[in-house]
């Protein structure tokens, strides 16, 4: 590849990353159109998945895109949904070239829009900065190719890795620009989840409240028995989405009152351990959701953890130390030996205002 | 203070940082002498304790002494010891301003090192960069004014805060720079602590082997009854001085072994829960040590936690999950008030090849 093909597409990655959390079911996509070395065309995916990131660049090109590259993050569609295929759009435009990181493995797509633009005599070239793109889109990735969303789990623990004293005291550990970056980091999720437990302990509103997100997450409680309280979740609907996990022996009279209320009520199999996190993780990849920030408890972490679906480990470390005694960041996971232990590799590591971010990607 | 008195106090303690860990139980000083601009001379306290700083420094000088102004870390002593004071000596070399950092709070310096050059004429300045000096030698300052040497608290743990799975494996959680990294660390404290339990578990050498040190720190054991390992901790006692505080019923037999071997046996008070911790610290004090490094275990980080006498923490944290039944790196504290909790400031985040480093003081 040249310079410039990889200096546009840096480009078309940085545009495609406004779009993380708030495009799901659809891929987070960037483009860039660029004739005789100039831009003449940007786009992202717009909030809802649409208009996608190539609609978007074209409305800007007018008649200069006849002759054009056009940059982009993914390959363009090439079915017939509720707008004509990319594909099409960029031919009709007059596009000769395009520069794409990576094949869409929605078999909708699969190789089939770079096909229709080779047909049309359009140059493709494939694969440029594939490993960043793929990094980027892990989310929409993972949805199509494994049925699951990108999961991340959130701890802000104490020094010892505590989240709260034994008495369930929690507030606060962090300090106030953490949390403000944990808000920040909810809005580039498609979707917030915690367990039960954290829900009746700290009947969270898990809302982006620090601004308004362009589109609000969704916000996930998986609870076996859906034995949740009443109060600020259920007097929250018009803030955002709530869609409630359960399983198979939640009572009706719970079901009737939260689905009374708007929250859309997903049922999973369980067992004595209780939800299938896998289950779990596949319902809410059926539904469309690509990434998912997991804010604990310490049992749904051990649980996700142990069945190997946590992608990115997100630490706020404070400078306190609660003890032993103090409540685990994440729960038992009977582990015999080291080498079994899910290992991560470090992304990022900065100060937070007296605390620590530490990021870490799967090994 | 002038620019120029802050720049050349600025070299002076960078120059006394090379004494840490290696002058117990003397402080680490450092001496700049200027003469017209120019320096004529640096000097630190030597591995031992000494030369004092000012003594090595003069030894570069020479005549260019005479109308010199000396910037040091710390008030220069006024005792007739193993050498004539350092104040006399600066005096004799002809310096006429003396820039000083702190007031040695030794009740045999205490205000007569000053006193001594003022009252040959030669002009004296304190308090130039004193904070800077006090963090510096905090170590010294902390054994003279509290009877107790700095207590840094090292912690070598998985994402989740855990130092070992519960059937005892660690090894490795951190990388090997990490480990390295703990080397080093050792060689910049006097002394490196450990309790019984991890001397049990682990049979550590305890010493600096990436590397030669200064000088090798001292290596205290805290053991109640003297139930340790005869093996390493044994056979190494020609590599680095091996102290073991322990309890009063610690049996004949088990003192008679180890001070055979040519450890030194400390005696000190025990209560139901253990060692009495602040008479560990105060007995470590008594015989000189400044600074010292605790590598746990648990049990004996949270006696020393909740006795409020740790000052430092350091943290390694590797991009493992352990789990809930993991081993804590601290133990329990009994806390009952998140605001009764330990808390300390970030002084220092970095990465250390797959790992984070993560160093607090005390709030």
């Amino acid at each position: 590849m040249s310079q410039a093909d990889s200096r546009f597409m840096r480009l078309a990655l940085s545009l495609a990353a406004r779009g993380l959390g708030n495009v799901w079911p659809n891929p987070a996509v960037g483009c860039v159109i660029v004739n005789a070395g100039r831009i003449v065309g940007r786009g992202w995916t717009q909030p809802g998945g649409r208009p996608h990131a190539e609609r978007r660049a074209l409305d800007q090109t007018g008649a200069r895109a006849h002759g054009a590259t056009a940059y982009v993050t993914l390959e363009p569609c090439a079915h017939y949904g509720k707008t004509p295929p990319c594909a099409e759009g960029l031919i009709e435009a007059g596009v000769t070239r395009v520069v794409s990181a990576l094949e869409d493995p929605d078999p909708r797509v699969c190789g089939k829009g770079h096909a229709m633009l080779r047909a049309a005599g359009v140059e493709v070239i494939t694969g440029v900065m594939g490993a960043e793109a793929r990094a980027l889109q892990a989310g929409f990735l993972s949805r199509v190719e494994q049925g699951r969303p990108w999961l991340a789990l959130k701890l802000g623990a104490s020094f010892d890795g505590r989240i709260a004293l034994s008495n369930g005291e929690s507030q606060w550990i962090t300090g106030p620009q953490a949390r403000a970056r944990v808000q920040a980091l909810r809005a580039r999720y498609d979707a917030v989840l915690v367990g039960g437990g954290t829900a009746r302990a700290d009947d969270p509103l898990l809302t982006v409240r620090a601004f308004t997100p362009l589109r609000a997450p969704v916000r996930v409680v998986a609870s076996r028995t859906l034995d949740l309280p009443r109060d600020r979740l259920a007097g929250s609907l018009d803030q955002a989405p709530l869609w409630l996990v359960h399983g198979p022996q939640a009572p009706e009279e719970a079901r009737a009152f939260w689905s009374g209320l708007g929250a859309e009520l997903i049922e999973v199999g369980e067992s004595a351990a209780g939800l299938d996190p896998v289950a779990v993780m596949h319902a809410l990849a059926e539904r469309g959701l690509t990434r998912v920030f997991c804010e604990g408890g310490g049992q749904l972490a051990a649980s996700l953890m142990a069945a190997g679906l946590v992608d990115e480990l997100i630490g706020f470390t404070a400078g306190v130390v609660l003890g032993g005694d103090a409540r685990p960041g994440i729960g038992a996971l009977g582990l015999e030996r080291l080498a079994d232990a899910p290992r991560y590799r470090l992304t990022e590591v900065q100060p937070i205002g007296p605390d620590v971010l530490a990021r870490w990607h799967r090994a």
